[in-house]
């Protein structure tokens, strides 16, 4: 095993086509704006800028995450480096709502519902039916799921589903002395985080994560952060952007 | 074992910065030029016409390769696939002609002794000196090689270096049915292409892979293709590009 402290970096990606309409979007496969392409290679500058170089780089398979990545190593000129992309750090799967206007579903269900939808840990919102536009039952990248394929998820979820990545495939590129890059979403990279500073399941739905600036996490030989919450590489672009993921789904809220 | 054919594609990453002002590459890790980044979406655009979408790639360790791979899998929306990237897969380690003028270096030996370099199959340059700025001595994504890293190399020992990455990574995909892609470098791509079409060792020295054409090889159940040299999905394109290649090094010579 390497000396600690191990070395790990979270990216959620930058802004996306349906963050910027503000329509949840799950599993389905939107790519970056031209905001978020420049979002994920400043993220990269934020990296090399630290000499925070990353050895090995996980992905969901989710497109705005690995391009995403592939802007920030381009940047970082670290394009190089092993990859490896699960669907295990997928973003939740929003269920029926895929596709749906936030404001919109906020007007039509209430604040209350929405924000249960948004933030419970534990209560999906209703399953999506196959037929949708927006489903991946017949995504060929999905096939090996079989029936275990998720047609909704909450944040639980998302926990149960990633943590098992954590433990085989990332765990051990830290244990081996590698800097980690999680290139990921909102919900996945918010699950990641619950796990590894001992978030209780009420106080996870406070934690918002903004796109584009690497998190560092200092984690202990027990995997526990040196420094609870870690670090954002830029922390006042971090604290102006997760209170614009908090605003989102009011009617002028911001584009996240 | 999957059915036959099995379905490999070859693509050679589009120019490179290093290409346009002619130079000796190599393992000098330069970028794509705003060109390059067209070929290698066009490239993609190819495949999805073709339907040809791959399941796997294979990438070099060096950029122009890993951009190109990138850029044709986002315009073929195939971002999701698994990776894997492997020095062995590298251009030819040019020795001591990294970083040279192409027509200087003519110029300077003769045309007899350019050519010897360029396309013998068993003399390589001279090696590459620890301390030029051209060498890759202390990069770290080679530090696993340890003494065994190239200085220098003629065609031959690309075949050698190549062929055990072809037998162990590449051909397990292929017998288990995926359509594999491997972008990769002008001299990768002609080792694995005498390999695989029984080119002579005089023969392939007028073997020229355009770059940003996919290379289409349906190959039977003993790897060997069912059409030989297979087939590029653009045939004008390639033609053109391979005589462009063919060509480099004169002073007006085009800039691949």
């Amino acid at each position: 095993m390497a000396e600690t402290p191990y070395k790990l970096v979270l990216l959620r990606h930058g802004q996306s086509d349906w963050n910027e309409k503000n329509l949840f979007t799950g599993w389905v496969d939107v790519p970056l704006t031209a905001k978020g392409r420049e979002e994920a290679a400043r993220g990269g500058e934020l990296l090399a800028a630290e000499g925070l170089l990353p050895d090995v780089l996980h992905t969901s398979v989710l497109k705005r995450a690995i391009t995403t990545a592939n802007l920030a190593l381009e940047s970082a000129d670290r394009q190089w480096i092993p990859v490896k992309r699960d669907w295990r750090l997928n973003e939740r799967h929003y269920g029926a709502l895929q596709g749906k206007d936030k404001a919109q579903i906020r007007d039509e269900f209430g604040e209350e519902q929405f924000m249960v939808w948004r933030r419970s840990y534990d209560t999906p919102p209703p399953a999506l039916d196959d037929s949708s536009e927006f489903s991946q039952a017949d995504d060929p990248r999905y096939a090996g799921l079989g029936e275990g394929m998720p047609r909704t998820e909450c944040l639980q979820d998302v926990v149960t589903r990633l943590l098992p990545y954590w433990e085989t495939e990332i765990v051990p590129d830290l244990k081996a002395g590698k800097t980690v890059l999680v290139a990921a979403h909102g919900n996945s990279l918010r699950a990641l985080v619950k796990h590894l500073d001992g978030i209780s399941d009420e106080d996870i739905a406070g934690v918002n994560i903004p796109t584009g600036i690497p998190l560092y996490y200092e984690l202990d030989e027990h995997l526990k952060p040196v420094t609870a919450n870690g670090r954002y590489l830029d922390p006042e672009a971090a604290a102006a952007g997760a209170a614009a993921v908090a605003a989102q789904g009011s009617a002028q809220g911001p584009a996240q």
